[in-house]
């Protein structure tokens, strides 16, 4: 579930008020990191403080005849812990791979690794992951028995995030070809 | 920004602590709809008090040649009020209303609208559109100049939320075929 996702949503609280805001997230063994520039004032308020981590795939708009029983297939993660800022550059560096790795697989072997004042500039946060509560509902529209004779359509119209053909960049150099960890992601995305 | 979206994810303090879980919504004029069972802890817990409700829309991995340029493209509102549950029938009509368009444009009419118990088991909560920071990422990545030399792949790879081919309920009466407010959400996600 965690191992699927892309985006996290980190909710903290700063001056008694709930924030929640998106970010790139990756897992190693039983650890949640997430990363941000160490200018981030979520990841900071984050440190040591009790936080929220969510992680949600839409996987279909359920249609039922009453509006009542419209609904979403989805699977959800939601993490409470109380995050930590990795201080160490070995840490720092792990933590990186793991949110790197999460994004594009393959990746971090193909891309110029964080020199030391990189490293500074980075905030990494790291979250045991101790308590987490998973929801899914999968499946077709439950409707009230009487309601099933009505004459409105019912059904899931299935949802993915899904990947086009890669952009180069426009400053690429010639005879740089998109790599199979790219061309990857567009092949998962489409099932293939 | 806010009505391009299907998901959003809810940030409230529940006993000292951020919980944030992914629901539904709609707009109307200026104020946010989300909905959920009445027995539906954040809602309740919402009611009232700070909350924050963060939408997010991925729209690409930005692949830089330095691992510390790697970023996304995307678009996201995060929107901070205190919202109010919605007490009146009428209220929890319009809001319900709002978030099924939102949804699945067109499909208000076209479903049995929800009854006295049905509209007494759901929870609307009310969110002012008063304060909400948007943030945005386009384009392709940014490198430090000497990296462009580097033998790494670059670019965008583009990302989306795509429909698939509607699937009929199961228990579909025979001759039911998908209406243009379904399949208006396939072609709307492939583009077409």
């Amino acid at each position: 579930m965690l191992d699927a996702g892309i985006v996290c949503h980190l909710g903290v609280i700063i001056d008694g008020s709930p924030v929640v805001l998106p970010t790139g997230y990756g897992r190693a063994g039983d650890t949640l990191y997430l990363h941000g520039s160490s200018a981030n004032r979520s990841l900071l308020a984050a440190d040591g403080q009790d936080a929220c981590v969510t992680v949600t795939h839409l996987d279909g708009m359920v249609c039922a005849r009453a509006i009542f029983h419209h609904s979403m297939n989805y699977r959800s993660a939601v993490v409470f812990g109380t995050p930590r800022l990795v201080t160490g550059e070995a840490g720092k560096l792990a933590g990186l791979q793991a949110v790197t790795e999460q994004l594009i697989p393959g990746r971090w072997a193909q891309a110029r690794p964080p020199n030391r004042k990189e490293l500074a500039a980075t905030a990494v946060l790291a979250l045991p992951l101790d308590e987490a509560s998973v929801k899914v509902r999968i499946g077709p529209p439950k409707d009230e028995p009487e309601d099933y004779q009505l004459d409105f359509w019912a059904g899931v119209v299935p949802a993915a995030l899904a990947f086009g053909q890669p952009e180069p960049d426009p400053g690429l150099r010639s005879g740089l070809a998109a790599p199979d960890h790219i061309t990857a992601l567009t092949r998962r995305a489409s099932g293939a």
